[in-house]
């Protein structure tokens, strides 16, 4: 036994799977005087285990871009069961933020680095009149998209490309190489047209300029093919404008199924 | 020609059916201090033809309530054409309110008065984990409830009553018989359970204390008996909780067919 008074408990790792709406927040990630999902996660915690705490997140989440599956991990050395963080922590946090579970993981699991798919959901109104039940988590488009222009667009962006496009030019990163497993638009109920797409990994702004540019074809601005030229241009001006944020939703982050077991396998 | 310079316009009335999400109103009705539905209404209809306009609803909602077929009225002299105003409403009004319809009526029609039969709906949430879509419309019960027994309840209701028994203690109506045409509750998708109520007019509070009793019955709290004997108390006391404002949305506004010729009627 170790001679100070601390219990003798070992570190564990939890990961956290979140589903929040972020119109009140400006994104995921903490920053100074503004409120995020982040800090606010890492406060109700904090109260819950009595000292100050780290979460780290999968997805740095825009401000008022949406989440069903964020996933984020932290290191706890309480005794508190796995599972009962995400039902106190659900108790303790706003109406706008929800954990879906709370999973004890390998301490060498990360929720950023061993993702292997994300996949997002932008949400597009194209009806009349306005919509007051949706309006926080739906973009409201006064065209006519064409569905099947936009499908066809979508396809291009399928397979392993440089998004530089697609990036903002805020994006620093030197790999703009990115992997688009799927992406398609459908029709849902109620006049609106919703937009997935799932790829290793995004860049920054990456979906929603796609989207920008996917509704410029929808609209019949632009034709199919003006996707493919955006992509091999690998310049952001050739592509539409940046969609607002409010109408993205992370919806789903896969690791792989020995994830929890990473720390042993490396 | 009249010799001011005033153009020859008639007064014409107009009806408006307007949704609005709740939210972020002290209720409709014009209030100081606190943004409501009227007010904001009324605000966009003055910046539209140049001064002040009282616009009517038909019903007073609560704060937090919210609507889908409010129906109000007003007087207007401008020329504009009839279904413009809802047009140009739409857009000048912010994001939770939005005008689906305005048309010309007779001049003697009054969106309260006139009103035959109005119907709300409330939503309740009974799943797991917190829904952080729907928070600002659905109230969140942690029982389970039986459909069946609500229903059983329900029907209780229907027909002509005194229900001063879910009438606010702040209602100084002296009349609190009313006809409830049909009430009902269904099991909707994700979760969530639905109350539907229609009667000829509501009481203040009406429906949110009916429904705060029908939980009472559907946990299994209460008998479904307890409905009736409610109902014949005429008491306060007797019924449940108020059940929170935000579950409640005004769904629809009925009027008599020839509502429209009601002032050449009378």
């Amino acid at each position: 036994m170790p001679s100070d008074e601390k219990p003798c408990v070992k570190a564990r790792k939890i990961k956290l799977v979140i589903g929040y709406e972020g119109t009140n927040y400006r994104g995921w990630q903490r920053q100074d005087n503004a409120p995020t999902v982040q800090e606010t996660i890492e406060q109700a915690l904090a109260s819950i285990i009595g000292r100050s705490v780290t979460v780290h997140g999968a997805s740095r989440t825009d401000s008022g871009v949406h989440a069903e599956g964020q996933v984020a991990h932290f290191l706890v050395d309480s005794p508190i069961p796995d599972a009962s963080f995400a039902v106190i922590l659900n108790d303790r946090l706003p109406a706008d933020i929800a954990m879906a579970s709370s999973q004890e993981v390998t301490v060498g699991f990360d929720s950023s680095r061993d993702a292997i798919r994300k996949t997002y959901r932008y949400r597009i109104y194209t009806g009349w009149p306005k919509d007051v039940e949706h309006f926080r988590r739906r973009w409201r488009c006064e065209h006519r998209l064409d569905v099947l222009s936009m499908n066809r667009a979508a396809a291009l962006l399928l397979g392993t490309h440089d998004f530089r496009a697609f990036a903002s030019a805020k994006d620093t990163r030197h790999n703009f190489v990115r992997t688009v497993f799927a992406a398609h638009a459908y029709q849902a109920a109620g006049d609106e047209l919703d937009f997935e797409i799932t790829a290793d990994r995004f860049l920054y702004h990456m979906v929603r300029n796609i989207v920008g540019t996917i509704v410029e074809i929808g609209r019949g601005h632009w034709p199919v093919e003006k996707m493919a030229a955006t992509l091999a241009s690998r310049d952001r001006t050739q592509a539409g404008p940046t969609a607002p944020g409010h109408g993205l939703c992370l919806l789903n982050i896969e690791y792989p199924d020995n994830c929890e077991n990473i720390a042993s396998a490396t």
